[in-house]
């Protein structure tokens, strides 16, 4: 059954893709069309819309998006989808913005199904639980890290000062402004951490952004931490937020803790 | 002249981008075949091999590179490139690298052909002086933005806490990786600003990353400045360094100043 899931995420995903990149979507965002004159709520909106109708018509499971809140159907489980995963590079043109769909019985610590898809450079992560964690088929390795580790940090309005500590201690710092993707890219190796952390509670992360890729992560070997290194749990809600530090190598646990 | 300049250059980045795409630099790129074993060093030894061959069969101006240096020729004028502008962003998969070529008479004051062409999407950024700059062959107009402000601020290891002020007043804060594709996109008004600063001498910009997209953004009205809001200034010379603040609205420099 979790293969058949899988499956629909991805078919879901390409749904999305297609309706994003069409010739009609992007007059309409030229023109501004979203319900409030943003290009930003626009993409959102018509993602959301386009993602959630595949859903509901060829799963029974109920969902919860990041704007729709919880659409309940009979069947036991959820889906727990963010339609687009960076926004405004979207509309930015910034080539990192992706769809995550994760499929749980009961909440984040049972996601048995995690899918994210980097619309821009169409690469796919995804992970069956306690069968591996996989990009565009391959199952994922995280590479070789030399001596520089590359600590990926997300950056909020408030976040920077505070995080100035930890990122004193990175080689190199990226924020990319996509947290499923930069945990996908934390199991990947790319980077050896990441971090979001906000005074603003409403720029804290959304169950809907971290389900799939903390499943990916874990597939991996590595995990997500929120607070003082207690591993992450969320329900299923969509108003509940946290700050997490997510890593692929425990030894950088021992380093920060 | 300066059209087929700008021709040259268009045809250095295919050549380039051809070699880095290859199957035969793919395959020494895992086995790690740089002189030092690094796939990083690799990626840079073949770019700047690939581009100053033909730099060097096709004009006869003198070329200033970032791993050569000065490469003297009998014609009048420099070309100032840096062949991989984002070097580990192309190694870790951040489709954030580009190359970056400049023609010049002088110095950087007088750049009159820039170029930055990002090989992970193709995308081409152009200029020539007093003719306006272009994305793909359109005008660059840059775009109006909403109260948003999304700010890119270059973050060395140590740079992070001393930039902490200036990041407090965005909205969004990326880092990237790649300063000339990040200027560029001040150019193109994604980013209001790119902020480099770091006490680390080492890590501060040449004048192979700033030249073309410092012709670039001046072309759409945007000024790029050292110290203390200086209009910044580079000479020929693999050595120099300098941090930086770009901009493309002066309203920015008033609030900052």
């Amino acid at each position: 059954m979790r293969e058949e899931i899988l499956g629909k995420f991805k078919k879901c995903a390409s749904k999305v893709s297609d309706k994003i990149d069409s010739d009609a979507f992007k007059r309409g965002k030229k023109m501004g069309e979203g319900a409030d004159g943003t290009p930003t709520k626009l993409i959102d909106q018509v993602a959301e819309e386009t993602a959630l109708d595949h859903l509901l018509e060829n799963t029974d499971f109920s969902v919860l998006s990041e704007e729709a809140g919880l659409v309940e159907q009979e069947g036991d489980g959820y889906v727990i989808m963010d339609p687009i995963d960076g926004t405004n590079n979207s509309i930015l043109g910034i080539p990192f913005y992706s769809i995550s769909l994760a499929y749980t019985p009961v909440d984040l610590s049972e996601v048995e199904v995690g899918y994210v898809k980097n619309f821009a450079t169409g690469d796919e992560y995804y992970a069956i639980e306690g069968e591996g964690a996989f990009k565009n088929g391959t199952s994922i390795e995280p590479i070789k890290k030399t001596s520089d580790n590359t600590f990926c940090i997300y950056l909020g309005k408030y976040a920077l000062p505070k995080s100035g500590e930890i990122a004193s201690r990175a080689t190199r710092v990226r924020s990319l402004g996509s947290a499923a993707l930069s945990m996908c890219m934390v199991a990947e190796g790319v980077f050896d951490l990441f971090y979001h952390r906000t005074p603003e509670k409403k720029k804290s992360l959304r169950i809907t952004d971290l389900a799939a890729s903390t499943l990916i992560l874990r597939e991996v070997g590595g995990e997500v931490y929120e607070g003082e290194w207690d591993i992450l749990e969320m329900g299923i809600s969509p108003d509940e937020r946290k700050d997490v530090i997510a890593i692929n190598d425990e030894d950088i646990k021992e380093e920060l803790s």
